[in-house]
């Protein structure tokens, strides 16, 4: 073999891939490419010069440990171990060459060969983008009409302006319909184009926004898109017939600048260039869903001449570039409430350029405009019902009430039920439990993975499962302690006491994937601010949680958890569970009705205006509510009658 | 002398100039500037590479003439005479050495040395920016108020939007106030910077444009601008003091691709590239007029909020970037009728980016946006009595009416009154004829140039009083015709007759300056169009020249010329010298009127429904109108009372 013969200059690794070593380069084994070298520059930026994808949610800080590499030659080509990796990483591992990317400082020397293991490399996640459908009567922003003008004569001059605003005040009935400076550019050549029939894009039933010649009536498209902090979904409808026609979502590309929202605002608020380069990412990627969509559709971009979007309100601003910095420091006001029009081309937006943007309103800091359009796409507000919303992420978002009076507030549940700050946390990806099941008789778990692959880590439903089986199993009390004491091969003893779901050699992780007792306290935290939150809504309106007629639950995680593991562990009120609903991503279904409905765009300034904000950090019993609930299910465990039931028969 | 002795590689010209000369090289004498030759390169492009200024005025199609240039060396690097060089040049001159600038084609040889005469040099013209002063009450679009703020709580939290607002509908007394976008963006950092003191710019009482930190109150101003097709005028206002503080004018920059407005709409509707072309050049022509304005002022151009603008209706089309194409085609039908907003960052401005543009309204493809403001600046449309108005230029606005009915016009009276298509004709720059007597006696004509410099041509008001001179002294007659019988030194009979004005060895233009029997016709040509359009819109309403009160001249050459010889040749109604007012540049009035009150803006669109729009082109007795003014001053003297006993008594 010839490149053994000349081991200097070539390399294979473990997953049969070779190629030639040069001097200063830095080979990534596995992917086959090969970078210069730079001196001073991180592995991770050496990475990402060559399009690998190596996942870092803490925005390269050194913080989240997600960026693990194997440097497998040329470790003298390295920058000593920094502290922040000596933290992360355990003495075996620095041993086997296991570095950081992101503080893995390069020197410009010889070759390096690096390896990244499938656990650091940035797989395609599973995105909700489905989410409950609630039918709107459809009376679309902009509508088209097709007219056949008259030409002007010496004997009846008229500007092309007045010819066409004849035309259309005849189809429009209204008599106050004026002309957009875009659509006054385009009428000369448009109406004479194709002897004088053009088509007309009216917005409002106001204003004329462009002139197309010919009939173009029945090409009319709009995009809805909801902006979570994970996840970035575009759905492209056509207006003209109220279908979505193609559906994209992809990762939100303000991640690496801070996994949670308020590392996002941390990052933003340093300055002008680093809120643009926020909002240019999240613009670039919902360009990107743009062209998708219209691309699987046959749509010209230049045909959506509509958008609405939806997202908390850190994520509003940033899309609009209003700095978020005031909306984290207390009293945590948003820079506006109410609905924003903005035009797409000022936006960067490739759609057509008279396009305007709806950004729905926003409730208060942390409960922004997704929670408006979850409201929309629900009947909290629209009905003689007491329901309640929650909309599970690391900002989760509960609105209680009717349409007589509704209640919001925003917990600060962390990012637990994502699988952050979870020892084998993983985004829902390939390979992440999902579903864990414990057998009581020998405490052996069973449990099911995205995609059916071998194990990688645990997501969130899968970490409220396990926790939800081992309480009822025994292996957790009460307070979240693991019983020690129970002489299992499954509960390890040595240092901090934890519960094995997979072996080492069963899985893709490298090592055995466990629930530790800090896990199980993560997941208390999360779910008592989401509780304790409910709890304080609850004692506003004066209501017992057996009143509540409906429960909704939004957002991935909402969709993906059982609901009876969810109540188990005493996230939500325990109410019977036929009253229970997800509705998956229902941020994304109230942008699509804004999309299709003007009276839904007016509805939602209403709803605003109707909902009153509670922050519970002013709340004197919120401190209180908190501490009762850490326990599992809760303190009170009348108020968790059917889950006192299964654990005492458990 | 050193550069003697190596002749091949120096030159010294007339002007004293003198340099290197190197292979290959164009040089410029007089200027002292060298660039290298380029092939097929023309000197006119030659010329810009190093910033000379040679006035051409056709787009450099080889049609005017004025750029003459000598070439005094290196003759053999040029390309043959072309034809267009040979119909424009004489025999005479071609043997001195005598080319068109934009015709004579460089080769890529040895040194060219190339002098400018003064006559072909562009120079600083004058420019009218002054016009007659209406005063208007002080209503301005945009107002700046100063508000102190009350900070959110946790117990009364409030979007930064609702605590301005709040505060704002208190002093601008009205519930309806929204905020724009871009204020939105500087929200948050602004009322925070100057412990929730900001000042907050609202147009129109209805949506706040921008928020500033503390008191900046004082500090609102607006641009005023005339988009001339020759010149353009800039005024600074100080909206909440409602003065002047500064005016700026230069050359309209689109002369090169077209002196007359016919030859850029040429030019303009060969495709977008060409149409944006356009646009780009004045707008960088308006950006330079705001900057020089602001700095003169000492205002930032940030503080411009408001931009009111005016022009015909092709000035108006290029300025907005819509083809002018369909205004020079038959019925001639303008885009656009009524008042245009956009703005000013859409345009390209450098203003304010929130700053909007006003366009004030077209009446027809032929009576613009200019039209309108000098009906704003007089009272055509605003008294009882019958006034006519007259905006002489290439195309010469006529409106004629009173409060009850305005009916307008336009005349194409071509580039006479400019100094274009006569002889020796010029713009009113330094060395300009503008003014002419002629000593009955002896036929010998005195004049006046413009700075009282030695003579190079004729302008306007100079060629217009000549020829009312030469109409009194009998040097020509009723028809125009010189009378070459008379026997005097300055009737020249060989060749065309011309009657010369100033000897060769007198003036700088090098050969005699004269006024041609062709100048003559050129001028009775044009004054022809102007009075038998005044006649079509006189029969229109029917009434007698007799019954006109007012007659307003507007325009620089309305300002410049002697009024008694503008109606000695017939121009417009002979009526009493005091009825007839010089309004100057009306158009800039009108402007400034309107970027001060938001009324005027308001009347300006109503005043466009109220004017009816005469073709001259489909009214069956224009051509005998049109005939019967040829004659000087008119074929019907009855209609010229005054002038007849003029014409008698000389």
């Amino acid at each position: 073999m010839p490149d053994c013969q000349n081991r200097q200059n070539a390399y294979h690794d473990s997953t049969g891939a070779s190629g030639d070593l040069t001097d200063g380069n830095i080979v990534f084994a596995g992917y086959k490419k090969t970078t210069r070298l730079a001196e001073r520059e991180s592995i991770l930026d050496a990475a990402k010069n060559v399009d690998i994808d190596i996942s870092a949610v803490c925005g390269g800080r050194g913080l989240c440990g997600k960026c693990r590499v194997v440097v497998k030659e040329g470790e003298e080509n390295l920058e000593a171990v920094s502290r922040l990796e000596a933290m992360s990483l355990s003495k075996e591992e620095l041993a086997s060459g296991y570095r950081l990317a992101c503080c893995a400082l390069l020197n410009h020397g010889g070759t390096t060969l690096v390896e990244v293991p499938p656990e650091s490399r940035a797989q395609q996640q599973r995105l909700l983008v489905a989410g409950v459908e609630t039918p709107v009567s459809r009376n679309p922003s902009v509508k088209k009409f097709l007219v056949h003008l008259t030409k002007p004569t010496l004997e009846n001059i008229r500007s092309d302006s007045e010819i066409l605003l004849d035309g259309l005040i005849h189809e429009e009935r209204t008599a106050h319909l004026k002309i957009g400076y875009d659509a006054v550019t385009q009428l000369p050549n448009a109406i004479r184009d194709r002897d004088w029939t053009v088509t007309a894009a009216v917005r409002d039933g106001e204003e004329v926004i462009c002139v197309e010649p010919g009939d173009t009536s029945n090409r009319v498209y709009g995009l809805a898109v909801d902006v979570g902090s994970t996840k970035v979904a575009g759905y492209l409808l056509d207006l003209s017939e109220g279908k979505v026609v193609a559906t994209a979502s992809a990762p939100n590309p303000q991640i690496p600048y801070g996994e949670d929202i308020i590392s996002r605002v941390s990052y933003a608020s340093k300055g002008e260039r680093n809120l643009k380069q926020l909002q240019g990412v999240v613009i670039a990627c919902i360009n990107k869903l743009l062209l998708d969509t219209c691309e699987s559709a046959s749509v010209n971009s230049s045909e959506v001449y509509d958008v609405v979007l939806v997202g908390n309100t850190v994520m509003h601003h940033l899309f609009l570039g209003i700095t978020p910095r005031f909306v984290a420091l207390s009293p945590y006001p948003p820079a506006i409430r109410s609905s924003v029009n903005v035009r797409a081309k000022d936006i960067g937006l490739k759609t057509n350029s008279a396009a305007n943007v709806y950004v729905l309103p926003n409730v208060a800091g942390f409960v922004g405009a997704d929670a408006v359009a979850d409201v929309l796409a629900t009947e909290v507000c629209n009905s003689g019902a007491l329901s309640i919303m929650i909309d599970v992420g690391t900002n989760t978002e509960i609105l209680l009430g009717n349409d007589q009076k509704t209640i919001a507030c925003s917990c600060a549940s962390g990012p637990a039920f994502e699988g952050g700050h979870i020892e084998f946390g993983m985004r829902a990806e390939p390979g992440a439990i999902e579903n864990v099941y414990v057998d009581p008789s020998n405490l052996e778990p069973g449990f099911k993975t995205v995609g059916d692959a071998r194990p990688r880590g645990i997501c969130g439903s899968g970490i409220v499962d396990a926790v939800a089986a081992m309480l009822k199993s025994g292996i957790i009390n009460k307070y979240g302690l693991i019983n020690t004491k129970l002489n299992n091969r499954r509960i390890r003893t040595d240092g901090a006491p934890q519960y094995v779901l997979s072996w080492k050699d069963e899985n893709d992780a490298g090592r055995d994937i466990a629930v530790t007792q800090h896990d199980v306290q993560e997941i208390q935290l999360a779910k008592a601010a989401i509780y304790s939150g409910a709890t304080i809504l609850m004692k506003h309106l004066h209501v017992e949680p057996s009143e509540i007629q409906k429960v909704y639950l939004a957002g991935a995680f909402g969709t993906y958890v059982d609901p009876q593991s969810a109540v188990t562990v005493g996230m939500y009120p325990d109410v019977p569970l036929e009253r229970v609903q997800f509705v998956g991503n229902a941020a994304g279904s109230g942008a699509r009705m804004a999309l299709l409905s003007r009276e839904v765009r007016e509805n939602s300034d209403r709803i605003v205006q109707h909902i009153d904000y509670v922050e519970l950090a002013a709340d004197p019993s919120f401190q209180r509510a908190f501490t009762e609930a850490l326990q599992l299910p809760h303190k009170d465990l009348t108020r968790f009658p059917t889950v006192a039931q299964l654990i005492k028969r458990d």
